[in-house]
């Protein structure tokens, strides 16, 4: 099952500008997934496992339900819009996002936490931005105002936002499981309604020359760039007709063409992490500690 | 004036250790600078000219005395090095500052300030780490624990953490001009100690081919990776003996080769930001909002 639309919230335009002028003023907290962006990566923590805006731990392996934490109570229309819309029974995580200048690199979610078809991530984004794209491994899209996505996870995904302006978003986490069907998101059956149609992104035929250019970066790389160029790498499909998994196996290949055997081992243990496996509070970086 | 060491202090490791967990823990607020970084750049203000700890701007223009932010209580151990060390009557703004996987591109402060000689900017750094450097026109160079340096932020400068590990130091903002001395930043005049020697880094004679395997990068620039590339470009000469503004120069090189006048552009007037002219609350991004 591919990324895809599930419904569509109206907004009050006026409340939401009220609640988004908070959240724009709220200190960041801890952030434990920025190994999987560059750029700034806000998520504030409106519902947790613990009920503690600090927390930003995706509790998957355990599936503990979630409560909202005091954060929550200083953005009345975003939680009368969770609890009037959203299944709270099944909400185990909200946070509140905003992306700039960013992007988070080709990666599949809930590796480490356990059969895919437990959790169920759902995005609804608060203001439109046309520098901002989603990508899975079927399509390149853009996420409307009020639209509510899932966000299939399970496979490679990546996200971009280049430009300097806010992109906020909501991102739900909804335990899944047995018997679960997509609509059981909502508190009301009649909200969900799988027929809107996304907003696809077109791009080029990828020139045939694009491995010999991307494997020049050979002559350049090196354990001060490697981050860099990873994530550069992770970009291309935004705009061009490769496979997003494509970056990490380019990544492979430009190590190796570098001669260095320390590059190539980052590049294939940062492969392994980020697209085939990963335990619970595994870390990674490509300078480690 | 390049930078240079100005003296040292030594640090009780027990009860900086209490501070720097609590520094750890702190949210970040709001950042103005964050377009000079790419990766983490926590700023936390601690002396300031409104006092209030979410005001990271930096009054250069009109030299407003400083004063304790709420969060300097909560380091007392801090706020005692500060007063018994330094001249609070010339101390502007104090950052406590940590950077992880991070760069800052090379660039001059107080372009938007006024004259550089009205500034005297002094970095202490409160924990080691051999994955850390700063960079002038002159010099890569390692600043250790305890050292307080002279930063000629007049100069063209940059900084590197490459590791995913912290890297915490203040930074500490003195009025200067007519008539200052550096030994004036000090509250103790004995406390100047201008003949410690610097931990310098030896770079690599830069190979032949650098500019036409940089050049190399003219196949692949796009408005999507320019950023990426813009901050690679700025930490070759951290590791490779290359003028340290010659990363500008690379770039405005590589985005003629391109074809496409939009990054040309973008690239000469990205060089023209940070290390030219620019005014105050003047803002820069590679994609526009």
């Amino acid at each position: 099952m591919a990324s895809r639309i599930l419904g569509r919230l109206p907004l009050d335009e006026d409340r939401l500008a009220q609640d988004m002028a908070r959240l724009a003023q709220a200190p960041a907290p801890q952030e434990p997934y920025e190994v999987f962006t560059i750029g700034r990566w806000v998520n504030l923590n409106l519902w947790n496992a613990s009920g503690d805006d600090g927390d930003g731990f995706f509790n998957g392996h355990r599936q503990v339900a979630g409560r909202p934490t005091r954060l929550l109570g200083g953005v009345p229309y975003i939680g009368e819009l969770l609890t009037t819309w959203f299944n709270t029974e099944l909400l185990t995580m909200v946070r509140a996002r905003n992306v700039v200048e960013w992007s988070i690199v080709p990666h599949r979610d809930f590796l480490e936490s356990g059969p895919a078809e437990d959790f169920f991530r759902v995005l609804v984004f608060l203001e439109d931005n046309e520098h901002a794209l989603n990508s899975d491994e079927d399509m390149v899209f853009h996420m409307r105002k009020g639209e509510v996505w899932f966000l299939d996870s399970a496979q490679i995904h990546a996200g971009v936002n280049i430009s300097s302006r806010s992109r906020w978003s909501l991102c739900l986490d909804f335990k899944a499981g047995a018997g679960f069907s997509p609509g059981d998101v909502f508190a009301r059956a009649g909200d969900y309604d799988p027929a809107i149609r996304p907003a696809l992104v077109e791009r080029a035929p990828a020139p045939a020359d694009l491995p010999d250019r991307l494997r020049a970066l050979s002559a350049v790389v090196s354990r001060h760039n490697i981050k860099d160029i990873a994530f550069l790498l992770g970009k291309v499909h935004f705009t061009e007709e490769v496979p997003i998994g494509a970056s990490w196996d380019w990544l492979v290949e430009i190590t190796r063409a570098s001669g260095d055997p320390a590059l190539l081992d980052l590049a294939e243990r940062a492969r392994r992490f980020f697209v085939h496996s990963r335990e619970v509070y595994e870390e990674f970086s490509f300078v480690p500690a």
